[in-house]
């Protein structure tokens, strides 16, 4: 996470601000739960949240000395709440406000995400539907295969994209427990209603079973997520960085007026937003791994797990995000250029027709063998000398003998290849 | 996968015979779709049911020549089919075959593993409820902490792996979905009810946009689940090899009778099934990340994915099956030491309840300072000299000015500990 | 490892035959090194490597018994030699023998490599040499920049690679160790001699210093070197993956005359050998995490990193090997279209001079930001509508007046561009 | 990269300061090679160096107009050059700069990290040193085995490390190269010559051949072996928490006596700083994947790497070297406790020595198989009964028949297993 790839609604938080109102939020919470259960005065929670109040710069300096996060806000708190402050975070451990914490900005930055999402399905969708019948080459191993549209394309990342939202969905679900147990998980000092009530009230559900930590299966779980939506990203991006190669330029990444650089070369406009995504990619999915392995802690904790979410919680989060707003931003201002398209499917004078011919010629009653014959016999030429694969095919008499002239053209038709568009766009957006 | 690490039960459907039955019902359900939608005679798809047949043997030998498979299972099944073989695979491409086989031998591998956890669930929850109240000392950074109960840290692992089994059911619904859809997945050559049909005879859903294949991010989900299912493995294995060290030795693998090694030195006896599980934790985790790589496609497709899905798709299922076996025995098995736990819960001298005893000294009026120096000045000796804690505080003076003998008998019950397993128990067990 | 992507000459460094014969040879070594030493009588050592023989079968059999296979391997062995086998293995652990046989194994395995380096950078300095000056256009960002030859392409692959080789060469001296140090590695039962003798007729080096194991940062070292040198194979194929885009067409992996397929498609030539090589980087690359997790053993030694060898050991040498051979084939047989290179090259009418002609201009007085608005408003229309570079530029007046028609003909010369291939090469290539 | 685990040693490597120090450098020492070669004039390189300064500020500011950061530098060193300022970066592109750049940065940061590396050798060489004798039982599986000394064990870190130290010097010479090479590597617009001057100022070596990027094998390898180090950082703290745990506690790390937390429970001191290194080795292991999927640029080159290297260059050395410095700290004041170490030691009563007097038994004649239910039928009452182990074996007729009591005591003496600790100190501190 470095500024230049970081937005600051995400950055936000994970930043001390919103970290220590989620822990006042925790605390307060449970005094008023202590309260209702009877075991601290409701007068004491009142005044957590009436006076209750922080500095950061108080708290850095009280944690110099104690060396401890948690205990440095409680005692700055202190010193806003006055004497009833004793009753604050009674039963309690800092793994509880800590992990309920981490919970919560895991959630926040969940809804930040999905939101992202949304709005790069939402690019995805339109500019499907703009170029729903858009042809363009379909193209298998980087080989030119059989016609396809720019806007199946499309359609086919929106799918990936509405997947990876599910997935989001299902994640943020893990991550989104709350758990105010005690040293080992066993409620031994505060009432399991304590964890009930403030996970009402922020919004998680309860976690069934913590161990001082909440496991960490659930944010291997969240983090593997992560990086799947990034490994769509990248595969988004490459589809880009291809088009806009020099020999193909069926499309580019937007270049504004007067933006500065390469003027002189016309020609050299990078797709260094596209490039840049698969780099973020690489960052995102690399974070998988370490979050696999902060699964196995010993006993009923050890701490291994915290330095790796320091980092690697604001890392994935704030570059996915960033990722995502950058990658609706290419694909909605992203220039697509028909006539290159055009030009690049009939690249190969036709050739991308031969399996259709194939197939009409059998229909047509043909042996298998024998029609393969004849269209290899008129391909050739095509491939060698350039020949036009139509006019070839219409002047073989063998070809000649099973179809019509209006045959050939149906099977060049390109509607031939575009006849179940609407399925498939109906099967993506549902509509 | 090596057959040392492997069950027949899954390798069996990695092997030719499974993989090309698979793709005989895929062509006769696909004659039988044809047939409906009268591309191909009724008759032929009747032929292709009742004659099909095909011989590894043969199919290889064709390979040799073709370096094709698909064309030589179709050769060699057009050898015993006859004249109708000329209608099968009609308008569909290998992939289609390819991408649908791999997705049924993928929920045939899930369905397994789902198997598998069903039983390591049964185990847990069995050795769970059967050390419900088996105490023992709960250990945060390995240093003892406070006391929790056996069952309670089996019923964790339980609680991990439900929600591995949630997990595993969300993945194998990413990848049962069938794609018949042609060279750029536009149904050009193939009528989607073909899709349609197969996918319904063999228990898929429709892949909604396919270009040729299958999407990879549902692989790559499928792949990272597994890792986090892995990642949980060892977790559990790290506990067992934790808790078998010599100096611990609260529980020990089973180890029969008869077995040879180091009866001379009847004190070795290694978790080396634990050992072995935190191993093939590694290797399952290690393919999550080229499953991420596999994402990035060029355009409709490229091959780069097939060569690692034809080596992690047995090795990862195949190894994790393996293991979640070998887990159930394990925890099934499992030799526990309820002395030797309770020799190691008591080896502090009571001090695990300083906690405790500080609350009870707040709670009875002593400030919180006062309190705490009353229980570091009692703990330091039971720590530096061996003394008992609970001894200690009956003789302190300031300590008896505020609690009874029988209040501090009552905060060194284990009773304070366990009184909340029950709502742990309902919450992981449901009941 | 499948036997798809496998080479006899790697798998048979990891079968059965090879491994038992390099037991036996620590074995019988071991025994002279005793006999030396006078802990074993001189006949004893005589006559394991006279009556030392073994069968697999037999060893299979035993360790079913006795679930053991270095025991099942000297109860073998003893069957044969007689009753001079006790002396066999005196002193030593199972562990010396195997982690000294997978030394062995792995030095093999590097040698292969080895070789197989050396081949592919006999085809890459072939290659590079046949077109050193087969010109191109360099490509940046997949965008058309400054021209560059074929073989410096080239070259700049035999570069990595023979850094790959250095790194190799030191990876191999990093495994190429010995140990037999007993339990603990203190020697306790068996001389530092035997270990020295041992190491220098299996030419291995002591291992300074094991804990019943060779330390596993030597493997890791090892597997991390395989995965970088997988990472410069997929560069390398990625080249010849775009090179063969049907739009670039410059290079294409061979297709043998008979070879079936696609011929009624003579485009459809897919390079698939480059994919493939892809997929397989991928997988050798996997293998670096779980090395990388295997350093990490508890005490002097745990066993969990024994199943992820088992697995990785064979994997990634047989995967790494079948790929660089691949790799050679596919550079010596790399078909090259210079006619299609030239085409490209001249795609954009000569703007990729654009910079050399700022640059003249500057030169020839032109202030920095007059001449870039002079080569821009040439530029504009060679990008917009086709037309030639140089043609413009002779026509614009204020160019004439800086420079001859001479100078701009010298501006749009290759040989501006490849006068300093042959430093390059003589870098390279060292001659 | 977070300010908690930095140090200003390493970050200050990475920030805009140094960054912009040593842009200007390769720009001024370009300057001088081009003065040498007549391209610029004298005068032009001696005002560059005369007059050369920037300011981050300005800098930021230009940039934020020109979203290019080389562009924006040069703007504010020409602001303070003046008219000389355009011969300044004369026929060299942005990569030339910054990838030259990024090699001093990285071999700052090797320099840095070996420099950690050989103050870590020397706390474990001193603590090895202190500790050669200090008897501890070694442990394989987590069970007690044989006895070795901890500063054997210590030593073994030690060697690792001197392992790391030299992969480190050699991953800091494959990324120790200039490149000054032009847009795709030809030197079309720049001569060799003042690569080579660069080179020679910054103290690296020429790049062989570059393609506008240095090859990325090399930061690969280098991102690689930071990793293996990270892995032995993960191995040295793995034992210390094993040696801290409550049940073990044969070593501590060093808690200061006026550090707060948990003195009411003074056994509650927690290996944090070992469980932190576990978690950094996690992140700086989690690094190499990335870097090893930067290896793959598209032709000449992408810029996908760059978002990759902006992140993990900091952040794997940043991280590493803090890790380092941590480690070196924890050694350094690690409380050993030699009474524990002698008491766990003690444990089994004399049980370790069961292999020792097998040997010993069969050694004075006894067949092996009657030595083994010797040493069983002595060894269970140990194991079960808690008997001591040597006085039930000179209780033992059999074993009398064989051995005198002096043979006994000789085979419990601790000299027996450290007998060749000497050796093992003098192949690692080799002295």
């Amino acid at each position: 996470m470095i500024p230049r790839y970081s937005r600051p609604e995400m950055t936000r938080i994970w930043d001390p601000e919103n970290r220590f109102r989620i822990w006042f939020e925790i605390e307060a919470h449970a005094c008023d739960a202590q309260a209702k259960l009877g075991v601290i005065p409701a007068d004491a929670a009142k005044a957590v949240w009436e006076r209750g109040a922080w500095e950061i710069d108080r708290i850095d300096e009280i944690e110099r000395e104690t060396k401890h996060d948690v205990i440095a806000f409680l005692t700055n708190l202190a010193e806003h709440v006055g004497p009833e402050a004793r009753f604050v975070h009674q039963g309690m451990t800092s793994s509880d406000v800590l992990d309920t914490c981490l919970a919560v900005q895991m959630t926040q930055a969940a809804d930040l995400l999905l939101a992202d999402l949304d709005k790069l399905l939402d690019a995805l969708k339109r500019r499907a539907l703009e170029h729903k019948y858009t042809a363009t080459i379909g193209r298998s191993h980087g080989i030119h295969a059989e016609p396809t549209t720019f806007g199946v394309k499309l359609a086919g990342h929106y799918a990936a994209f509405a997947r990876n939202k599910t997935r989001l969905l299902a994640a943020r679900a893990e991550i989104a427990t709350c758990a105010i147990s005690g040293a080992v998980g066993t409620f031994a000092n505060i009432d399991p209603f304590v964890e009930e009530y403030v996970a009402e009230k922020l919004g998680l559900t309860v976690e069934p079973h913590s161990t001082q930590v909440i496991p960490r299966d659930r944010h291997a779980m969240f983090f593997a997520t992560l990086g799947v939506i990034a490994a769509s990203l990248d595969n988004l991006a490459t589809e880009v960085r291809h088009l806009q190669r020099s020999e193909v330029r069926e499309a580019e990444e937007y270049f504004s007026p007067g933006q500065k650089g390469s003027s002189a070369m016309p020609h050299k406009r990078n797709p260094v937003l596209s490039e840049n995504l698969s780099g973020l990619s690489r960052i995102v999915r690399g974070y998988v791994t370490p979050a696999l392995e902060n699964v196995t802690l010993w006993h009923e904790r050890d701490i291994s797990h915290s330095s790796v979410e320091r980092m690697i919680g604001p890392d994935a989060t704030v570059t996915l995000d960033f990722a995502l707003v950058r990658a609706t931003g290419l694909i909605e201002k992203l220039v697509v250029y028909p006539e290159n398209l055009q030009k690049n499917l009939d690249m190969l004078g036709g050739l991308h027709n031969s399996q259709r011919m194939l197939l009409a010629l059998t229909q047509a009653g043909m042996s298998r063998e024998d029609a393969y014959r004849a269209v290899q016999r008129n391909a050739m030429p095509v491939w060698l000398e350039g020949k036009d694969f139509r006019t070839m095919l219409k002047s073989d008499a063998d070809v000649m003998k099973h179809l019509t002239e209006a045959a050939i053209d149906d099977a060049f038709d390109l509607g031939y290849h575009t006849k179940h568009v609407d399925t498939i766009f109906r099967r993506v957006f549902g509509e």
